[in-house]
């Protein structure tokens, strides 16, 4: 693939190449309405001034929908479904290109450039999508077999349901955050010693807040209640991918799990990445799931063999004392799921379950086989037992306040043509004083 | 306590006395655009038209306000904050009661009444709020149990967190459907012969459908991310109370639900009473919870000891063969909770989750003692184990096609002064074909 060229200045290196142009919402200290914007190197380009200065006149089948690049989420941009969300991104492309068959609109439009090209250093990322429902799923089969092993043996480790279904469950959507905000340590029940005879749970702030390396999907595509998306439709469905830190609290987890699943050792917080690189620019990045030994059903079998994306993840711990090192302490790739978001879709659906534009959909903590490729502190330091060996001579068993976990995620090896995410960041504060500590 | 009197006819033994004004989301064939009304009687008030004809021209401080009443959910009402839904409940009790102060807001007006005031046999009723995020709990104490000694046996029926916090775990939101909603079969993976050593699912229809007696509690009130909502506070949080049936596939449940829980069983329906008893209306018929015999955390201390409602809760089954008899397949009573609604909330908040505006929290299963109060058919029938007898000589293990459950729950002796739900109904559709049936 040749890398396509810009006469706009875009870095080697960005992740926002003119292969990707990823949707989010913006606003500037000048404009503070929340709107639509696509990433193009170090800067993003306004859709909502873009617009309102003819600049989508060239393209008749996108002009009569503009009115949802002033939307303050991308529910209804989504909404527009994946054929012009083709023709929008491929649009912008065209307008960006070297040799642009629409110059006018804005390579030699320098009014319009200042008005809408803005430094990304300039502008406030907002949360992307208005959620509705957020389920995460538990797809990255390292993760789920060495989650098993640290709590039950490695014959069990997973459970018989694994290999036959995406298993999931819901999660909250009010606590889904985007990149940049703040994490408080939460309180809870604890159970100090879990091996007591007689169980009594301490309440405390927790002592176990991990991370988890997930990816995150948003749906574009509503079905009607009591009607299954079958798994060669669901394509239809997925707007982009986010990077999904779902922040997670060991020692609340393990006293609250059973029987119904975690709950408030999750919904505090889960971070997201705060642009959407569409499907459609992931598209060429697919490549295989893992292998799955079990005969799959057929509502979950996939005709197309590459239905995972093979995105570079990395995360980077970084310190506050003594002087902030960052460590890099994961590298690993979004194609460690045992289960595609098209299967996670027509699995979610199959009970007739109604899916609505701005649901997400979360992959699972994504983990590879080694140490350095786990995606949780939970693996890394089997579950507290190891410390993992940072910067400095620091280590860590789990997230400490001050830690800074930051996730970045990118397609590609050509420098010029990279389809990246940007990065997800989330900074551990304090657990609050509570009168209520007991 | 003496029975309110009104200048207009409601009907002995209605559960919209004059005590109760429910508020709920109501359209006419000629008027199809939803908004909001109360019901009183056999009759809606129709509150936009009401306010449009300056019905709260005698209550200034409601007038600012009207507005929320042409929206299409109770949302807009709901976060005007409970001193607001006092005022505006007793300004229209008092607009109603025989010695109206405002005798020509109404009962003089007879052009607003036959405008306003709709017989409920014309009303079509719609999902009374936009819920953002749906919780459900397990705080019946006695399901919890049953469940318990079904899959494991008394002495290990309950988890040991069971007593230290309301468990309870995420729903889905975009499955919650008003009351007369048909119910389709899900499909979905059950494991036939759970005993054989080689676990390999089945795609089906569910065998083992089933119902769950719930309460349902709206939220009225933000709480700021990060921060929890004290147990003293929130009462503040709780707009009001629907029925609630949460259908479960109790064989999807079974082989789905560990580790992460309810997810497919769960996700294709839940069913809620249109009109929202406000928690103003349920407080004279507040009772203790369960004996909690573990030493509570103080967080979730309650200093009211009177914390739960004495509703009576009655569910019907009726069947469409041979001729659509009903029988009363369960009694029992609001009470049987272990944990109440404020400290649900407390638990949900205390790691600092966000709640807003429309979400719903579900009580769980509410059961009593004996069979027939029994608020599910897994209970009833031991997982299929002993057929639950109807009429006619009729039996039931699980739901049938056909079937439909009528929840009806009302607080009070005096037939004069009911405060009711009116009913939460549901009636099992056949589950679709699907190509994919393997």
């Amino acid at each position: 693939m040749t890398s396509l060229r810009s006469w706009f200045s875009i870095p080697r290196g960005s992740h926002f190449s003119l292969h990707n142009i990823p949707f989010g919402i913006i606003s500037t200290p000048s404009s503070q309405r929340p709107r639509v914007a696509v990433a193009i190197g170090d800067h993003a380009l306004d859709l909502q001034v873009f617009a309102a200065s003819n600049g989508f006149s060239a393209c008749s089948i996108i002009q009569p929908h503009q009115s949802v690049f002033s939307e303050p989420t991308l529910n209804a941009f989504a909404a527009l479904g994946r054929p012009m969300h083709s023709v929008v991104r491929e649009y912008i492309q065209s307008v960006f290109s070297k040799d642009t068959p629409f110059p006018d609109v804005l390579r030699n439009n320098t009014k319009l450039q200042k008005e809408a090209l803005l430094s990304l250093s300039q502008v406030k990322m907002h949360l992307p999508m208005k959620i509705g429902d957020y389920t995460d799923f538990y797809a990255g089969l390292n993760h789920a077999y060495n989650c098993g092993c640290l709590f039950r043996t490695p014959q069990t480790a997973l459970q018989p349901n694994y290999k036959h279904m995406p298993v999931g469950y819901h999660g909250r959507a009010s606590s889904v955050v985007v990149s940049g905000t703040p994490i408080r340590r939460p309180h809870g029940q604890i159970l100090l010693d879990p091996t007591a005879e007689k169980k009594v749970p301490t309440f405390s702030a927790s002592r176990k807040l991990d991370f988890e390396l997930e990816l995150g999907a948003f749906i574009c595509k509503t079905n009607k209640h009591g009607e299954p998306v079958p798994i060669q439709e669901a394509e239809q469905s997925l707007f982009g991918v986010v990077l999904l830190n779902d922040w997670s609290a060991r020692d609340i987890q393990s006293w609250e799990a059973v029987p119904l699943g975690p709950f408030n050792s999750k919904n505090f917080a889960s971070s997201i990445s705060p642009w959407v690189v569409l499907a459609d620019a992931l598209e060429p990045f697919k490549t295989k799931a893992m292998e799955n030994d079990a005969e799959v059903l057929p509502y979950l079998k996939e005709t197309n063999p590459k239905s995972v994306y093979d995105i570079q993840l990395q995360v980077d711990l970084k310190t506050t004392a003594p002087d902030g090192k960052s460590s890099t302490i994961t590298k690993t790739s979004g194609k460690h799921l045992l289960w595609s978001f098209p299967q996670m879709m027509a699995h979610h659906t199959v009970n007739g379950c109604p899916m609505q534009v701005g649901d997400m959909l979360g992959s699972g903590t994504i983990s590879g086989t080694e140490p350095s490729e786990f995606g949780s502190l939970l693996e890394q330091s089997q579950n507290g037992r190891v410390a993992v060996k940072i910067a400095d001579g620091e280590e860590r068993n789990f997230l400490e306040d001050g830690d800074e976990i930051r996730i970045t995620g990118v397609c590609g090896s050509d420098e010029d043509a990279l389809v990246g995410f940007g990065q997800c960041v989330g900074r551990i504060e304090p657990a609050i004083s509570l009168s209520i500590d007991g």
